[in-house]
């Protein structure tokens, strides 16, 4: 990782007069101007790329309890002493492993081709090799009102609709409840499998994985198995076509008992106000079919990135910024759970929390969810950001990012910079989310809007904080 | 099929009086109404696509010499039943049968990692797990340099460069070179594998296949393997890192002795010489990967379907419209080769030749190689097809199409329809040659252009054909 150290020595920023003209108002002239001259190094700076670079060549795939999470957390830490942080540690929790293993899938009626497909995660093993005939079912909807032993000795293929591609990610959650929850529909009707149409925007031969929901602290016991778009258009038309359908499945994906993994934290500490953490951070385990890049190696090359800018500073600003690289996120936000609980009696002091995970697009929009009073600083913000094409919006939206979920419920306040997601479900837990598919100039803005928004959330007085409900 | 023949009733065309004011000028007034016409009934209609649609979803990928590519010249022969072709035969050939089998590909070292690869044709299976450190060389000419021995007990792995996308396709030729011959430089070298960067524009996950070719008429020994472009960028970074690779392997594909292939032969008879054939198609068979919509199911729709609009006409032209379904294009072009030489002797009457393979984007532009003297009816032609985009290209350029190659070479006069490529190279030889990547407008001016364009030369006394040289 020498290459990031010799890289960061170019952008030590000019900028020597911190607060020398500091006023009454919510922000003055030498943090607006220092909160632009982060954005300019920022702008010309491919430290945010080189971090995600490193991250997915140096380690690769990184799966939520695997080893390959664990080389991820040296990485970090190694990446954290090298950028010069000043404290950087690793905590460690435990955690169920479930291992993807291997998967043989082939339609062989009406003939034989292979399908494209990807267990779900949590699903269960098939016991051998499974050949049944597929009951299709257009939607969900058709597939929650499947009878009990309805599907006794068969497959259950729940179909759906192509993601409409938008900007905020809208309808993935709808769309995302034949993969949560229809095995616990297709176990009711006794079915040997499900298949279901990936969620995803893209007509791409990739299936798109990702985990399920428990019912009543259960898994599937059954395999469940995600395939393309283009598959399932595919089973689909010859389902129209009155065709006949049978799947030939094996799958040895299954639990494997408890693993460790765990959270790297890096910490810029606070000149004046120490205790007061702004939080940032992505998170560092990564679904296992692609190297991670876009979700969620992005999000922390930016916040690392962003933190690394800040500390070339001639002085620290006044409160500690914390990055946070979570662990096992994609299997639960087990990292992020570990973090609060661990952290349960500092929440207080966390003034601050917003996490970077949509990809690497453009950053479009500042969202808040603070204090009231503490408005005008966050439209201060906006306005620095103003340059780099991001709008402020709404200032009492809940959220922060998936990670920041466990620390917003505790009453932490929360911003979001969010990133154009037009592209984002065409990659989104695919094979195909590998770093070519990163713009460095798209991420550049990233490291850019977080560089500038945390210096001067950090470097303020202002209390985010609400009064506690 | 019977939805073709449905859809079909609905595009009768309503021209009565062809020919009536037949005159001494190269082409006469009705005639090239008549051809306006069908390009205003080819644009409205969808059965090009229903041709595709019904050949991907009813018959699915069809490799050369499989049970799946029979299947499809059952397909062809019952279509060119239905859509009331003059006359319809499949004409067999035998042919070696190379089968891809099933292949395992991870890196090792310097971690666990899942490589997208698929093996090439003619490739050779390994003997038992092939685990062994690789050897990295930037391009076919790097590996051309390795001396005898060299590589023993390692695998070669050779890079190149993403194909620049262009409207010609421009580059694949030169790209090729790593695929089709680099196995006899990594045998020279006595590696015990290869694996090569796919030849392709794309950066998706996907591997492209295709044939490598024979040296002194002998297939490669070892297994040959392309990996996609992701992939072979992320090899690139580790070896640029100076990180020792190894990769484990296991591949069974293998040449399996003779089977049977076929070309389908659908023929409209001439009404006044019908000895005189003016040859159009596409290739039946399609690499296993995907379902070959792209390629080349989309020529086989294109040129069916213009041929059956000609046949609607109130009247047959005067020449033979012969549509030929290829069989083995992908191994070799075996099927261009067995119909060149069953019809040697009566090569002479084929008039003009010509195919579409090239995918299913919109023609821009018409090129010919045909007798000087008729060149001023193919002039007649490019306007016709002028308001469709199509401008007209050179008069002396070679080609036809691949299966058009074998004609060719005998003399044979040919045109080309040179469709738009940008986005050919990335699908080619994928799993994501699916039927979801043909836009039906695209595919329906394909369709305009060959009806306007065969028919004009079919209803012709024009003669193409140039002396014997």
């Amino acid at each position: 990782m020498q290459f990031i150290k010799y890289l960061t020595l170019g952008v030590a920023l000019s900028v020597g007069n911190i607060n020398a003209d500091a006023n009454e108002s919510i922000v003055d002239e030498t943090q607006i101007e220092t909160a632009k001259q982060l954005v300019q190094t920022a702008l010309k700076s491919d430290l945010g790329f080189q971090i995600v670079e490193s991250l997915t060549t140096e380690v690769g795939p990184r799966l939520a309890g695997s080893e390959a999470e664990k080389r991820a957390r040296a990485w970090g830490k190694e990446l954290g002493e090298e950028l010069g942080f000043d404290r950087v540690s690793v905590e460690e929790f435990t955690m169920p492993f479930w291992d993807r293993g291997e998967l043989e899938l082939s339609l062989t009626s009406p003939y034989q081709q292979a399908l494209y497909g990807t267990a779900l995660g949590g699903a269960a093993p098939s016991k051998k090799n499974i050949n049944a005939d597929v009951v299709y079912f257009r939607d969900i909807h058709a597939l929650m009102g499947v009878a009990e032993g309805q599907l006794k000795g068969k497959i259950a293929f729940v179909d759906g609709d192509l993601m409409v591609k938008s900007q905020t990610g809208a309808g993935y959650g709808q769309a995302n409840q034949r993969r949560r929850v229809g095995w616990q529909h297709a176990e009711r009707g006794k079915a040997s499998a499900l298949m279901v149409r990936s969620v995803g925007s893209d007509s791409h031969r990739f299936p798109h994985t990702g985990m399920m929901s428990k019912n009543d602290d259960k898994w599937a016991s059954i395999p469940v198995i995600a395939i393309s778009n283009p598959d399932a258009d595919h089973l689909r038309r010859l389902h129209n076509l009155g065709k006949p359908m049978s799947v030939e499945l094996s799958s040895s994906s299954k639990w494997k008992g408890e693993v460790n993994s765990g959270n790297v934290i890096l910490d810029l500490v606070g000149s004046e106000t120490p205790e007061e953490i702004v939080l940032i951070g992505g998170h560092l385990d990564s679904w296992d079919l692609g190297t991670g890049a876009v979700d969620d190696g992005a999000g922390v090359a930016i916040t690392t990135a962003a933190a690394a800018l800040i500390s070339k500073l001639p002085k620290r600003p006044k409160r500690t910024i914390r990055v946070v690289m979570f662990g096992a996120e994609e299997v639960g936000l087990l990292g992020a759970r570990a973090y609060a609980k661990k952290h349960e009696d500092n929440l207080k002091n966390h003034v601050l929390a917003t996490e970077s995970d949509f990809g690497a697009q453009t950053i479009w929009q500042l969202v808040s969810n603070v204090n009231s009073e503490a408005n005008p600083l966050i439209d201060e913000i906006g306005k620095v950001l103003s340059p780099l094409g991001i709008v402020r919006g709404g200032s009492e939206v809940p959220g922060g990012g998936p990670d920041i979920i466990p620390l917003a419920a505790k009453n932490v306040p929360t911003i979001r910079l969010n990133q154009n997601g037009m592209d984002y479900f065409d990659l989104h837990h695919t094979p195909d989310d590998t770093l070519d598919k990163i713009d460095p100039e798209e991420l550049a803005q990233n490291v850019a809007a977080y560089a500038a928004a945390i210096y001067l959330a950090a470097d303020s007085d202002v209390d985010f904080r609400k009064p506690l409900p």
